[in-house]
């Protein structure tokens, strides 16, 4: 039993303290967007606060730091080691940032985020200004600690929070190249779809539309005895590995865009549900990044549920739960329309890197000092006109103002989305080498041929490699823009 | 601010910390009978585990213990006194079993309790005795430290986890009074109800007893602002004071106990969410004893759900949400009906105290040792004879393994069920001496003025009063049994 007093073996205790007090972070919050009566929030914030406390005292104990040294030394396995490397980047994480700092940015975050609520609805820039001017001066700051500490610029080390190895510089590549062909690609498409007839979506209730989403859940694998559906006005998908609980909301003018919405969220909850459990409560057994996250519920959205394949399994099921008499060809139609919009949220997957680039664009300026908060408008709309042919001026509701990342200081996160948008449409690429191609596969009832590969090479892998080495690993190369340029061509043209 | 740092302010500190915590703990039991899938336990269970170690140790820190002391010379009110006392006997629960003791105990009853259910099922009285009888040396054990550190005996000093300042000889003194007339009483009732006719109660959905039970809990001022009500295979009520979580279950074929069942936990309900909200977190803000709580869930299902001016209101409500054509009279029958029967949980308010008095004596001769576990069965028998005329010779089932308290090394809990029904008769007497005839005022629409009178003398006390000074405050008196005589009298003969 010697080993079961070595540092590393204490901090795996430690660690697996933390994921049981996060497995209730997670249950609070789902519970609270779903489940909570109103009056309930005043008792729920307490606890929240207080948990949230208590993990950060774990993870950030002085005792945890010299642990780390100590295991440095000690004889490990080179999972153990992936382990540690984990370890070590959930402790500078916890523990770069100063804590009155990290005080004064929740504080300050709160308060922005709160009234930028009305703000947007009232399309109120001056009233938002001078509080996201706030959160932008206490992120600078974070970033500029952050940036000393791990010895990266400020906005790289924003980048770790999300995206730990990524770099600016690598992502104004991978964008630069996506403007060449981008502009041009969407005219492109938008000349082919100009002719297309205008499809009517008929109503349905919300109780057949849930029935539909849960088939189509099962369809795609999602295991009901560790997870669960339910309703939220944002969908998510929450819980923890061993029992996630993924929610959506229904249109009942609109089942389309809910029914995507299940299937982006059953990406995420796959990934989670095929997250290694032999490392379950160990930072190694954790999701590898955000854009991992995130390509994995585009591979689910985009390469699978949108193709061919994927749309004529749905068909049917759409006949079965609803009645639906949508034909394959106009469902074809309505989850492949491309059309320039104002809202990131809503953008289909052609337009989708533009506001993002965008955001990547201002939010580094904004953090360097080059772009002040006053004169975001301004960019905003010279940047929409320029990348979509849309004008925001005065509009700031519908352009800058309509994401609550920088309202609640988050900055840095924004590429996560199309750098998972590319690493999905790349692994689609080495599946199709390996598999041939995924829409005769899904539409041959061969999913589970997909999910496999995925299974084995990304969600078992949990983070023991690091994004490059699971990249490489999986598809033989680091991550290639090309390949999201081929699937949108392929698709679209 | 020299008071914050006071003893006492740090203890106010260290208990609302536990609050939250406890928060937490009400959330995972709820979600965990109501919400969670059935692959969700093992990550849960490590969870919950973690929370319990932590809340205690939060509750007894050697540190609690000296501000405990300080605090005693500080210069307090006389609610932060009380709420002292509160914060002692608390903390005096968490220390007083020494942790290998409480971690065998635990360890024990969870095998114990795993194995009954199956074994009960099986009526399997030679699988399960050798396992109760680990449970039961533990839980002596127990008694017999609790009783040395409080110079109690060690029944007693069971007794007092959920009774305190309650003690053995005043529970038999009154249940001796109780037994000198409640079986006749019986035999009386049973005379009178003879010649009553069957009702055949129909079919109903679940989801329209639902309906039903939600405009039930409306009628009773269930606050749904802070609470909601849903499924699980065990009603309780649970949650926190600010957002209360009713459960309940419904069955098709009968939906008059599913009801009566929403009645009783709406009881608990009001209870918690009338608590006082300026001691909410504080040991002061908390319920004052197992049987104040169950005297409030049978003051409503009893003394106001039973009778004729509840029902009548409720007659209205099966129509309108069931279709049901049931009269008042009727329904005066079915919530009327006494029959001696095995099974605590179905027996009515009439011979329910048999089974508490049979389980008293039972549990305290195990404790002394005068009752073997393996005469466990025999002196069943005997007592189900004497008071009920029922033998439960060879049918452990419906016997001495019906009930889970003892398995999982609960003793010392069931007296609370019968002081509370004592208590409710007496609170009702009270009421009826100030506001008049309770039927008459829930009849006439008046049940506001009934739950006023509960808020300001029980529910808005918390425990900032003895049990002794809340009822003797309350009613004039201390407990009394024979306003429960009288009730039962009153409505059965």
């Amino acid at each position: 039993m010697s080993q079961a007093n070595s540092a590393y073996q204490q901090l795996v205790a430690r660690f697996s303290q933390v994921a049981h007090f996060e497995h209730l972070n997670a249950l609070g919050d789902w519970d609270q967007a779903t489940m909570m009566p109103p009056g309930g929030s005043e008792a729920r914030a307490g606890a929240m606060a207080e948990l949230a406390k208590h993990i950060h005292q774990l993870k950030s104990d002085p005792q945890v730091g010299e642990w780390l040294e100590y295991a440095q030394d000690e004889t490990l396995t080179s999972t153990e080691q992936a382990n540690l490397r984990e370890m070590q980047y959930h402790y500078g994480q916890a523990t770069v940032v100063p804590s009155d700092l990290v005080e004064a940015k929740t504080k300050q975050a709160y308060a922005c985020e709160h009234a930028w609520r009305e703000q947007r609805a009232n399309n109120d820039w001056q009233g938002f200004a001078p509080n996201l001017k706030k959160v932008i001066n206490l992120v600078r700051e974070e970033a500029q600690v952050r940036g000393e500490q791990q010895q990266l610029s400020p906005y790289d080390a924003l980048l770790q929070k999300f995206e730990p190895g990524m770099d600016s510089q690598r992502i104004s590549d991978i964008f630069n190249q996506v403007k060449s062909w981008l502009p041009q690609l969407i005219s492109e498409i938008r000349a082919k779809q100009q002719s297309q007839p205008n499809i009517v979506i008929p109503q349905y209730s919300a109780d057949s539309q849930a029935k539909l989403g849960r088939a189509v859940m099962n369809l795609l694998g999602f295991d009901f005895n560790h997870g669960r559906l339910d309703i939220s006005s944002h969908p998510f998908c929450g819980g923890s590995s061993g029992d996630i609980r993924l929610t959506t909301r229904f249109d009942e003018n609109d089942f389309t865009s809910g029914l995507m919405g299940i299937i982006h969220e059953t990406g995420h909850a796959r990934y989670e549900q095929g997250l290694p459990i032999e490392w379950r409560g160990q930072p190694a057994g954790q999701y590898r990044s955000m854009a991992i996250h995130e390509s994995q519920s585009l591979f689910f959205e985009m390469q699978m549920g949108r193709g061919n394949g994927f749309l004529s399994l749905l068909a049917p099921l759409l006949k079965q739960h609803l009645g639906s008499e949508l034909s394959l060809a106009q469902l074809q139609q309505v989850y492949s329309r491309v059309e320039p919009g104002f809202i990131r949220v809503d953008a289909d997957e052609v337009t989708y890197p533009c506001h993002i680039m965008l955001r990547f664009e201002a939010e580094q300026a904004m953090v360097s000092g080059e772009l002040a908060v006053d004169d975001l408008p301004d960019f905003w709309d010279q940047q929409m006109q320029q990348l979509l042919g849309l004008s925001t001026k005065g509009n700031d509701k519908m352009g800058c103002m309509q994401d609550i990342h920088w309202p609640v200081g988050e900055l840095g996160y924004f590429p996560s989305y199309s750098l998972g948008a590319m690493y999905a449409a790349q692994f689609k690429h080495s599946i199709e080498a390996q598999l041939g191609d995924i829409d005769n596969l899904v539409g041959a009832g061969k999913l589970n041929d997909i999910c496999a590969w995925l299974q084995q090479n990304i969600w078992s892998k949990g983070a023991l490699l690091t994004t490059d080495e699971l990249v490489k690993h999986a598809t033989g190369e680091s991550l290639n823009p090309d390949h999201f340029k081929h699937h949108l061509q392929q698709r679209y043209l």
